[in-house]
């Protein structure tokens, strides 16, 4: 169950591995069912990869918009696996890169995987990966290409390979023929109220009152990212002593662009 | 008889030929008729070629959707034949390389078949080779003219080619004037529900009152690879002994993307 | 409250940053409620990254029509903040630079800033750092995704930073995906009759009979850019002693493309 | 006549110009009086450039569908006339190679051209030759320039110059201005069904039964190149001797995309 | 008044600037109020730059037909200021240089001007400029990014730049978001009928009653440049003695694309 | 009067201009009154320049259809001229070069040009050397900017430029705004029946009575090149004698897609 699971996760997450953890924030959030079934189906990817002999490749892209927690996901569940080669490839390593050393950087990350028995790569943020903009739209066709190939490619024998990407766009990605490279498509959404509630209401920062009063006027899906976000300003704010109140939260969520009912 | 023609196939294949092999996975499943055909149409492109002295150049494209079998086909019938110059030409072969080199890789590799007596020539999935995209549509036109002059090229007096390719987007191919510089084209088609029950009984993983479950409730047509991947997953997430019901493929078949019936 | 953060903005300001200073012409207009409105919420972002400690990224985008005080108010800011490391990106610095140059130039900033543990970067007329133009519309695609990754980049841990940028064109920083790069997105408006009025007033070169017929004849919002040349134009048009008059501020703003009434 | 006409050329041809040859496969049938007309046509262009003195430039262009004949036409006129200078260039010689290459090689061809006396140059599928494709349209432009002032440039004084291209598709070469820049623009047709029948009959593979049974159930017009491999692969097909029947030629047809009737 | 301001001017124009005369042909002729108009309003510009300590920055932008005047006014102008630092930015001087080579140029000619207290740079054609076509539309992004952003920028502390340009295409001037860079925006118009006769009588080549025929067949707007050169087409034309007469005028106004009534 | 014009021309033309007479083929024909008219008007052009002190430069674009004879007009023109600097710029001396190549070996031509007290500078076939296609529409942007500026850039003091330019495309050269960059616009049309039977007649290879025939079955204008070539033609396939008849002669105009009545 879904305790066990956090729980075999969170050793391997602190214990060893620093680059991935930096891409988690302070904490993973534990918002409810919706979250469970991520990590569950997650963690069946990499049991497919370690245990099943017949499968030498498998590839999952998560979807959903910004902020929802995309990147903190693959990252925990990268981390919280036992797997000999784990390879993060994001945007920001590539920063100021020409189109094409950042084809071979990938392909060179893929190089390496496959001297590893049982490897992960993940390709984070796939659209800015591509460079894609929605105006045009315009986007890398080296960099698709070299990506659609290396997502589809099996390992040389005796190899096996999980490749985990994130993107925003479904749209885009269905329509530049990235998405059906990919064996399974898995979403990953905004935070709905009840899911807001849990968060706030685990940071500590508010009393019930002020919780029941937020049930009534939050009207609005948003991601994890932005609800921290919010909640921090709200807190620099506010009086001090680890604590705020809703017209803060209000106010802060305003300056963000989410409006509160009332 | 297709007995003979698969009996005269395996040991070839398993006899000699490494890099074919590992395009067929681990053995290809008879699903019935249309295979059959497949088979037989594809040797007699190969007795054409070895047989008929006024042919010194056959071309043959297959295209069906992504997973279908196409490349499998093509290496197996490759593996199968005794040409004594046999070449996969393959997107994978070409990661990251540029424009300019693909070509000359592709053309260094026709110049090699011109100088065997008879050839075989495989470009594997033409619309990555050709780097389309459908977004515009791109691709690139260098490609696209160095493929369709050297499938059109009869080689030297003495010599004999054959072309097999394979491809996906049976439109772009023939907007772009490349599917009518091929002699032949040859669909390779989804599984239909009959043949997915012969493939999932082959793959004796279901009893017969799982099978006849399934009968009633598979209403899609599916490529052998995602039929395959499915079937894994399923077994993975069963209780072991290599088995698995209809409860667990249908969660993995859902994963995959595929809704079956109830 | 606004006094006192003025009083705390000018010394630093007029003390050491030559260059800050030059963005903000010769004095920073109190044009009214809106303007403090702006200072505050400016002093907010401050105080959020220099007091919270979950808050190692905040970034803001201040937006506008051109003229209304979005590079003078993001450098008066910058200015009053006492912040170890302030960095000023504009297109001046990038003139006749090629894209390549441009992109490590920025990327190169902002490294500098990860070495401060707390920085303010300012992205400056970020239209002209993507070389943007609304026919076509056309912009360096190379320069966008730069700027997209670094802005949502969080600095190394222990770090923290601290993003303004100014814009123009709110539609197309939208269609391009720029702007929900942004945790903040904030308006700098176009001043209106009663705030040209307060400049004027404070500009001292009016007596009450004029600004009194410029209250029934003003029918337009202007930038403070284009409100003070207009001023000068009457001033250096006028008879002298520091004064001028409604018909000469007419035509001055008339030679500017500003009709006044009657 | 034709059959002088022929005759003249025949021995031209066998006997000392192998790689123009290469370009008419086995042997050129006879199929009728569009043939002769054709023959007869480019023989008079021959005449024009060699008999009269105040023609200096004649180019001419034979266009028409895939395998209709056109460059085995060009072929066989140029090796049967007797000028002392004839150069194809076709898409072949230039795989690979850069667009400035490519037009550098054209211009140099044409450069040698002007040192003789009376030259003939073939430019053998222009599309190709122009990197042509559909899609967009797209084509190379320098090469297309190129083209264009070539092909319209008198050899210097006491020279003289025929030109003969070959190309698919009428409306592209009209819509960028290439075909009026030929003297004259030629038609080379599929053949219909009594010059397939002329054909078939000729090539001695059915008997007469089978031939009227074929009058019947034929239905489309189709090119020369496309109707001889037809009827070697039904050969390959047969039992052998020599001879075929009508249903494995139209199974044959069928594979290679022509439905017949019945 | 207009009197004075000429006279300031000529001294100034004819002494020692014969670089700028160039460009302002035999002789400016006096046609009227709008020209009157233009001087003043262009002596106040150089006014503001000298007179206002406030202004540090000031831009126009004169555009109107071709042929109108607009260069030749520009020219004029800064031929009677006594600014110390003067220089013209003509299309003629970049003539066959690369898009990035005109940028540096520009970008040069512009930071020699920030080394004088006082500065004129005139940017000649600005459609030229920034190698405009009206076809797709399509001119140099990098050149109209250069101007923008040097247009707007600011000289150092304690230096002032005043900046003149000239255009054609107000549209695309706009469209493009450079005539929004410019602090004023002036038009230069075409000649009307009365405008044109003052021109025709001042240049002394017709006699009275050929004035008067004129007023009647004359129904066009023309530029100043057409104007006269059809004049001395007419002259060239007539019998000598430096006089025409209408019919020839007509005739000369005819071939450049003048219709003229009756 | 014409006479005069002609017989001045014919020796100059002979004489010392060897170059220029290969684009004018065997010899000019007098079709009629529009041909007087063009040589009536294109020697007025050389009178402006050579006797008129005011005109520094003027610029004259010759357009019509293909065949019409712009480029001979011009080349008769310059070869019956005087001037002392004469150079034709012609797409056949740049065929190959790239862009950059060929705008400086234009602006060469022009500074070569200004050199001389009095030069002629023609363009000829400016659609070729703009490499303009009509599809997209393409043409290279180097090379427009390079000609507008070039054709509108007065010579220095003490120096004339006459410019002759000719065209196909008026509608294009109008679009991309050559066409305003010129004085002086002038159609050379086809031949209507009339010049058509002149010219023929003035061959000399027609009977009275064959010419009455033509007279009723030519339904079509035509260029002077295209007239010529099918009468050569026409001689050609005729009995020998310098003489043809209307038959062979319809059957030519066939060949070269002018089909005649009956
Ligand atoms: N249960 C959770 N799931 C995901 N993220 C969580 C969870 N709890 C807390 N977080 C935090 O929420 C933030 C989610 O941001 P993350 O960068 O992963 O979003 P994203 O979907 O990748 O956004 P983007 O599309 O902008 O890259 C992280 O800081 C993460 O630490
Ligand atoms: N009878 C069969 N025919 C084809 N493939 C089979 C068959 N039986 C099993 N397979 C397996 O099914 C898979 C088919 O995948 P393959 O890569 O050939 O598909 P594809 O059509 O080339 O897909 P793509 O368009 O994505 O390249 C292979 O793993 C192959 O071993
Ligand atoms: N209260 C004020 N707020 C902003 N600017 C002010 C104020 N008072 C005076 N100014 C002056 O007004 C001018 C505003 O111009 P600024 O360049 O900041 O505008 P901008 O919005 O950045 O315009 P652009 O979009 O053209 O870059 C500056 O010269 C500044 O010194
Ligand atoms: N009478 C004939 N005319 C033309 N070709 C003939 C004739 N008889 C036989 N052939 C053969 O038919 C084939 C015609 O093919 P060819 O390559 O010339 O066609 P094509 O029109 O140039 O096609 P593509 O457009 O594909 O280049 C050649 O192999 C040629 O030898
Ligand atoms: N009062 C006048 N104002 C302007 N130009 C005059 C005047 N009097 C005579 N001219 C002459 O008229 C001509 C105007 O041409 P000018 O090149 O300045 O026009 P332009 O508007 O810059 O045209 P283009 O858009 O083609 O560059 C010059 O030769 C100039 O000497
Ligand atoms: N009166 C004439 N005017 C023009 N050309 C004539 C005349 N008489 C004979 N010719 C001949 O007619 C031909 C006209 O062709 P020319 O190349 O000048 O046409 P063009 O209009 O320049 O065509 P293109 O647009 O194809 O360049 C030349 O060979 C020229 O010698
Ligand atoms: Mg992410
Ligand atoms: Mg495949
Ligand atoms: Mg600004
Ligand atoms: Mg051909
Ligand atoms: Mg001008
Ligand atoms: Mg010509």
């Amino acid at each position: 169950d879904f305790q066990r699971a956090i729980s075999q996760i969170q050793p391997a997450l602190g214990a060893n591995n620093d680059e991935l953890s930096s891409y988690m924030g302070h904490e993973m959030v534990d918002y409810g069912a919706r979250y469970h079934n991520l990590l569950r189906e997650g963690k069946s990817f990499i049991n497919q990869i370690t245990q099943n002999e017949r499968t030498s490749l498998l590839s999952v892209i998560f979807h959903g918009p910004s902020g929802s927690g995309k990147t903190a996901l693959a990252a925990m569940l990268a981390a919280g696996s036992d797997l000999p080669f784990i390879k993060m490839i994001s945007p920001q390593m590539l920063v100021g890169k020409h189109e094409s050393e950042k084809c071979l950087k990938i392909a060179k990350t893929f190089d390496d995987a496959y001297k590893s028995p049982i490897s992960l790569v993940i390709l984070d943020d796939v659209e800015r990966l591509l460079e894609y903009v929605p105006i045009g739209p315009r986007f890398s066709n080296a960099l698709l290409q070299t990506i659609q190939v290396l997502v589809k490619k099996p390992p040389p024998a005796g190899h096996r390979l999980l490749v985990f990407a994130t993107g925003t766009n479904e749209d885009f990605l269905r329509d530049c023929d990235l998405l059906p490279c990919f064996n399974v498509n898995t979403e990953v959404p905004l935070l709905n109220k009840a899911e807001i509630l849990q968060t706030l209401s685990s940071r500590g920062v508010f009393d019930d009152r002020a919780l029941a009063e937020l049930d009534k006027s939050i009207a609005f899906d948003i991601g994890m990212k932005q609800l921290q976000l919010i909640t921090e300003m709200a807190l620099t704010n506010s009086a001090g002593g680890g604590k705020t109140d809703v017209a803060t939260f209000k106010a802060a969520a305003s300056d963000c662009g989410y409006a509160m009912l009332q």
